[in-house]
């Protein structure tokens, strides 16, 4: 599997010429160019321009709107929910989290739940929106179902991410960004191009039966909750796993469960669906709703570095704070540039001759 | 490892009395006894009258204050910080749980960290009192520290428990109430009564290999994060933990990660604490800050039913949601009283000496 390197801007001027071309406005195509790289620049791959063309095929199903009017449609003094006129989740969720933060500057938290949006990109972009005001950001998703519930051979949740940043003061910001399955897709993927095996634990087939075949989902097998099986917990990851369904979706209005929208634009849209397309949940909490934000962040500085000196075990280095590895590879990759696969570029620029546009 | 069957209501009265005898006054004696009781009753059996030594203990040693003052520190309209006077747990999380849903009538939702508090027995009791207001319920806690982070052989987090009530309609609420290891540590107890071994992935030895004594912990080991291992997520659990302890001690000032008070009262109490006593966190949420509670409450029905009709796997019954087996025990037990062993029912009598009371 070879790659390419591309500079940052070159990405960036690319995507976003994309996101123009399909009649998305500039300042629609500028945050949803952002979103979608901020993957790619944190070492994310399996979501940022790989995922481009599959976001194409839904505009061009019309299931993603270009031009949407994004609204709040019911709120309280901390809440809101958002209908996100079936636009692209990039755009959606950074409007809603602005909703969150904004109500958290009045009432000390803000909790925003959105309905008919699409895929929104990673969830550590939209929590980290917190951070500079001094607050807590939380972002969570539902998504097309590939996980079985414990006990069961039937898909009935997506990967369902959670996303938690916290800042603090001299140390960087500790953002936990994770699936709620032992791997996340992105993960199988990778194993599928290489034709390797999954670890034990990672996914059963059809039967239920534990397996280490990575096409195991194109067979009928599914996804494990973070947990792997009962006696490691796997009831904790599908009830997490539920509780981001839950809370993005039917507290919105957004489609639940095994009826989520499918995000490859070929698979057809659930029948008797509940509701508007996928959900996302976010929260804001200003950190001096509870106490001066100085002196939480410095207490926050001792938290992280007492973790970072915890002992190490044999053969690692160091213990590592949520946030290190992705901060760390951005760092590079700013610098260095993107390295993009052969596979992907071929999809980018097929998109870009399609377009008249140059990558 | 034989038992005794006691009717709920004899060690009500018993507890009840034991509070009282200690300085509580009936007020207190009444919730603390509540919510101690309701771990017997739902079969979380390491967490009830098991732990009623153990509490004393602590109070002994003048590390719980029974007469508390408990107080709001600092508020905003939708949080709050409790300061919970070195009072027991069991009394000071249902009194800030209350906050949460107080402030959740006015602003949407409420959000409550604790400080200065003691073990607060199942977070489940305390995230089920928002189900009568028809809210969303949410309860976590920090914990002694037994618990190695991934990578590390040093013990920095507690179990660190979430707990997630949701209601709805016809169908029971969902609870999910779990520590964010792969095993609670009450499971780990019942394998030393046993003198059995631990499956694989519940706990390393103190150079960090994977163990299978179910002893390890008294042997310089740590119990692992939920996940087990960082292939199978173990980083998940970790962000998990920390998130918990992070919410519930950092943002209120009580004392976190591995300086959290130790729950035995023979462990001598960690130096250069950086908090008062453990940290609590709670959550409520207004549904219908959200969308009508009857519409939400249908869905949730529809949500509960479509994941009991998930196909099973081979040699399962049926697809659990989070909240049925305590409740279905709940319902036996309060019919056919608590089982306490042997062990247990001892030390109960030696407390009824110590205070002159019977059983």
């Amino acid at each position: 599997m070879t790659e390419h390197i591309f500079p940052y801007d070159q990405l960036y001027k690319f995507t976003h010429s994309v996101f123009k071309k399909i009649g998305c406005s500039d300042a629609h195509a500028t945050i949803a160019t952002k979103v979608l790289l901020s993957a790619d620049a944190r070492g994310i791959d399996s979501h940022g321009v790989a995922r481009l063309s599959g976001y194409l095929r839904l505009w061009e199903a019309k299931r993603i709107n270009s031009s949407p009017t994004i609204q709040i449609v019911h709120e309280t003094p901390s809440t809101a929910v958002v209908d996100g006129d079936a636009g692209l989740g990039l755009v959606v969720a950074p409007f809603a989290m602005q909703v969150a933060i904004d109500k958290a500057k009045n009432a000390g938290t803000g909790w925003v739940s959105v309905r008919n949006s699409n895929h929104f990109g990673i969830a550590g972009y939209h929590a980290m929106m917190a951070l500079e005001h001094d607050m807590i950001g939380m972002a969570m998703t539902n998504a097309s179902a590939l996980v079985a519930p414990t006990f069961s051979i039937e898909k009935m949740l997506g990967t369902n991410p959670i996303a938690v940043a916290i800042p603090a003061n001299q140390q960087p910001a500790f953002v936990a960004d994770f699936a709620t399955t032992t791997a996340a897709n992105g993960k199988l993927e990778i194993l599928q191009r290489k034709n390797a095996d999954t670890p034990i634990g990672w996914v059963q087939d059809k039967e239920g039966n534990t397996s280490t075949d990575a096409n195991a989902l194109k067979k009928g097998g599914a996804l494990l909750p973070l947990g792997s099986d009962r006696e490691h917990g796997s009831h904790k990851g599908y009830a997490l796993g539920s509780i981001v369904d839950i809370f993005s979706a039917v507290l919105s209005g957004a489609s639940y469960g095994p009826w989520a929208p499918p995000f490859p634009a070929y698979i057809p849209m659930p029948e008797n669906m509940p509701g508007k397309g996928l959900g996302h949940f976010f929260g804001a909490m200003r950190i001096d709703a509870f106490r001066p934000a100085e002196e939480f962040k410095q207490h926050m500085d001792q938290w992280i570095g007492r973790f970072r000196e915890a002992k190490p075990a044999d053969g690692y280095d160091k213990v590592l704070i949520p946030g290190d590895p992705e901060r760390e590879m951005e760092t590079v990759r700013m610098k260095e540039g993107i390295p993009v696969v052969d596979s992907v570029v071929a999809e980018l620029k097929s998109i870009g001759e399609s377009f008249g546009l140059q990558l």
